[in-house]
């Protein structure tokens, strides 16, 4: 990941600013040790790199052994990692590296709930701009490995075309008609829809992908008919795992969730320090 | 907050990029018009001025008028704040400024409730470094206007004598010797313990305070009594809403709860845009 | 532009370093002058709010009174701009701003007659990567002043799978496969082609845009015929001023020109103090 | 060159940012390959340290092995360096360092031809402040590896009294005593006149340079001969290929040129992948 | 320390900028070289791993070799470290490492002159925040090389309360209620004093420090026995070489003294160059 | 002063980093007060709008009146200025200001000393590199308010060959012409002696400055008779206040002074808040 570098050094510093004064304190000097990642939960793994790389960051000396890969399905009870090297920095790099590694895992499990909930659908679950300030790449890192794919990765890179910007351009056809212009060749042009007869309109306008806001099951199935393949259909607003499944199955192509990145627990994970 | 605009300019940054492109192409140039924030729901709180930053930051000619200052309690349908400026500038800091401030609400409306089941004890509830990377100094902001404290603010300003810092020194009584002979005077020793006569040593020791690192309520009881107030007494581990109270009960000073940052749901809040 | 004050800031820094030595040695206090920047030949106009942040990061009080907006087609002698301010400032300023000035107005113009020269087919004129380091956003901006458009901004927003992905994927159908499977629903897919043979596998993969590289105007004008509307087409390879017209005419959506970022000439704007 | 990195990783992160979306998506994990820098016309390289850092800093496991040094004449076909390493950065620094080399070429070239051009006279060719806004360092030192040599770096390390400074100060004998009291002593001072009263005034004031600007071949020589090598004679303004071994020949010591710097054409080169 | 590169990154920045043009001109390419450093006077050795960090940071390949660990007691004459490597990295570390040894030695020796002072009594050398700006974690080190310890770091770290703060609260009282009810547990309350009858008010309000601030000897005496060991007892103001022991003798805990960091003076460290 | 904030903001941020924690607990909220800065001893005063910067960098809301400018001698008890603003941030900067003054004026006031030591004679007293790092510009700028002017700033921008140089390059005359050749022909170059052979090498080698470097006064008077002018002559070593007259009697040019930088003991000036 391009720039993780820098996200990873803004968190070690926040951490450690000055020094661990505790270690600079009570154990001057090198002091070789052995840890290992634990988890304490069933879960997804995301992150494992980016683990390592905090620890790369503080000491380049460090041996980060990762025994799974992004993407795995751990049990409770499996080790994730195991670490050797200076233990200052086994315990520096502890916090950091665990409540980022906790979080991502959080999302990327959470995430693969939902894939699983619209299996053997169309449906495709899609992530939104509800991140964490900041931690946004990670995230949806973490969304692609437990199965989703992402949205726009900000406001620079795609185009949704909301109700201000309709209200403000006077008509769906013609904001559509003006970022066409104006956007790169290689970008789609989304428009949410809040009504069927916008829906129309969209689609008229020769809209990329629709996006359903906030419709119920029935909009969103005849939605679904009179768009007929000619543009992507978007679900959006208010889906939870219980209704995940019935949204899927009105034949839409995308379901966006911020629960995704919004409301992902963290997994419970731990950091064992051996022979010290 | 000193050092806020770094983190927001980050986070806006982050989302804008090289421009939101939406905007640029179907609706440039100024457009003046207003905008609300209004909770969805009860919770307390925390992070208005942070949300006008985001907006004085993208444009200073915003007015941002806040209804309501932190620390209060506000109900479903209330507005937060009235916002007045030019409708692109709104339209961008709005994902930003919400993703903060539901964050920082949920914070303190769950560090609220941990307040209320203690009270009448003497218990004070604490934060811990399980934060979100890049936005410690707001999480624990947060926590104070939820009405708890803080604990320190990571590894440089303050000392929390742990397990391997002990057995690497070769006991509590010399680890606490070299930590007092090296901190500043204006900072206290903690000492995590696990059994009742790690609690002895670190009084005898001259703690200041003294962690139970996930002992028993019982256990508890007896190291209040022990200790009998010549060390602050921190409860630690696995605290929940439903122990808190029973925790509280035990005489502990301070009970230190990783869930306040870690597991804090963001508060439901939306901005709507007006007379675009 | 959103990330502007960081570009011009670094080249403000780049040129005045620890100080203008000689307008502190010479000329210290405050000093009211008058100056205009004049156009010396004539040109597509680009980049005059760019010019008046230079000076205002230099110092708020400037006045810089803009006489024309950019996109405007300007004579040689006629007079951009007009600034009243601090003399030191107005000399600190000048360098920098009629760099970036000059070679903006030198991609708008050029860009400008890329686009004369399709007047009238199908064709858009858009840009390439082959911009300078660091002005990218600027220089991208100017190819819109000149009624162009972008292509992708970099590798993070649009794919563009070339012969490399190609051959390591094991041919074109697999790698629009893997590409579809991986971005975000809101990005188009490019594939770049240099046979018939390969625009018939593009087009039966799906790929959103289907790019003509260095082919001839009979190979082109075949692939448009191939094609049928059910992709876009982007030429691109060795165009020039000479060839544009006859590539727009075999019917291609869109020619790529990396001239436009890559050759473009400064145009010839200078400043003039008055009443120093 | 000391701060090197820091504008080839903004040079990156403005074309990589968040990621190579397409090398990710369609040709994930390591593949070893090999590549070729490859002139397409003759040239005078410069800059082959700086695209084999580029490559060092996305990747330092990158083997990049220059055939030539900076300095060498190139013809058409010559293979400038070869590299050795994971295919995904190769094609991730391929566009940012050819940007750099080509544009470095560019100046280097143009210099040497302006540098034959006055080869047999005294005179010197120097370039300006008209550079790049953010790779000034890097184009003057093409300019040296073209045979020039450098005027200032900025408005800090060297001191030019213009029209506007001497007009302040009241006449040049009081703008240059002005000078020579502020300044450290280890630069000289530089006055630009436009008549040959005003080189007669800087004479007698003690300029170390006198700026010739804009003067006629006749005004020249008399210029040349009334300082008598009691001053540098620096001619300036509007020289080109066609006119600068006239002005050599009036006897001058430096020829500065916008040109080498603001007109010089990206040379061609090109990266050629094998192996993939 | 953490941070320290960023503070060696910027001093380099400063002094080489664009490049160190002697060397560049008169010595270009590699030449290998020694150095040594020497001390010039007897002094208390603090910084010798900033210095090799200095050389580390320009050439990974410079091999320092030290010959005494910061805390020695070196004589004038005595050999501090040896140095291989090409020279011009030599040079050019040379003046930046030179610079913030010279310094910090001069910190840690003038600190060791205070706690010899006050050898046999329980006081203890503290610094303050008259420290260089930017140089505040280098200075605070080297007063614990000393043999002193440190203050708070900043604004941030510890708690002083004032005259000020006392009258905006309205009595000392007040004042420690606020700062306990708002601090973290891990803080203690120091309170700043300036007559016997706030030493009475500041122990009634529970202070754990109390700051005597100016006192002569004789209230010094009285307020320790008045606080009678339930708080820390810091003198402060106007201490110096030959006060201090005088000070040290009526029984205070601490000694604060600007001096050590605001008025050490750089101690005599010169660079030989060997074999160039 | 260009890049002064920078230096402003990096000081501030090392003092109260997350807070000032004090002020917050105590006396949270705005409250109106006066303050004044005092000079408690004579001094030459430097830095008054860098003091004045702190506190507006703070809160632009602060108004700083000084009652002097730079260059002033101020006696003891003399009001530097008068500040009016919320109290909060006059305690915040207090320290930053007064630590970054203080110094501004030890600098000052010592370079005045240097100077009046010498009136009468030729000689100019200039300053050298050895500054405090990161505080170069403010150092320097200072040295000419005191009457002094600057030598090099760094090793950019300046020429000074010295002993390993010219052994490198086999000889002063061909270490001259190597510089001649490469350096920008605004810059002087300065050659370092010990011996009145090498004085007579250097000027033959054409420097335009002759260092002297230890030399004992006989030595000196011999250099300057030698040299007659023909190049400026710079006294180097071992400078003092006792030792500058005598030194600058000999005809030297320049007499640089590591003392200056290295030094100066800090100004003792105070500031003190009212109606607080």
């Amino acid at each position: 990941m391009h720039g993780l570098d820098r996200i990873l050094e803004a968190a070690l510093a926040e951490d450690i600013h000055t020094g661990d004064i505790t270690t600079l304190a009570v154990v001057p000097g090198k002091r070789d040790a052995g840890a290992i990642l634990k988890a304490k939960e069933s879960m997804v793994l995301a992150g494992i790199d980016v683990a390592a790389r905090v620890f790369r960051l503080l000491d380049p000396a460090i041996r980060f052994t990762p025994r799974f890969s992004d993407g795995a399905r751990l049990q409770s009870g499996d080790i994730l990692a195991e670490l050797q090297g200076d233990a200052a920095f086994l315990l520096q790099g502890e916090r950091v590296s665990l409540n980022l590694l906790q979080r991502m895992c959080g999302v990327a499990t959470l995430t693969s709930l939902y894939v699983e909930a619209v299996a053997g659908t169309r449906a495709r679950i899609v992530d939104t701009r509800k991140t964490t300030p900041g931690l946004r790449v990670l995230e949806k890192y973490a969304v692609r490995v437990g199965g989703g794919i992402n949205h726009r990765t900000g406001l620079y890179d795609g185009v949704l075309i909301k109700e201000n910007h309709i209200a403000a351009a006077g008509g769906i056809a013609e904001a559509v008609r003006r970022a066409r212009a104006y956007i790169p060749h290689t970008m789609k042009i989304e428009v949410e829809t809040e009504t069927l007869g916008e829906v129309g309109e969209a689609l008229a306008a020769g809209a990329d992908i629709i996006m359903l806001d906030n419709m119920d099951l029935a909009a969103m199935r005849q939605a679904v008919a009179t768009i007929g393949g000619r543009a992507l259909v978007e679900a959006s607003g208010g889906v939870s795992l219980d209704t995940v499944r019935a949204i899927a199955e009105t034949g839409v192509d995308i379901i966006s969730v911020g629960a995704l990145t919004h409301s992902a627990r963290a997994m419970d994970i731990s950091m064992l320090l051996e022979g010290y």
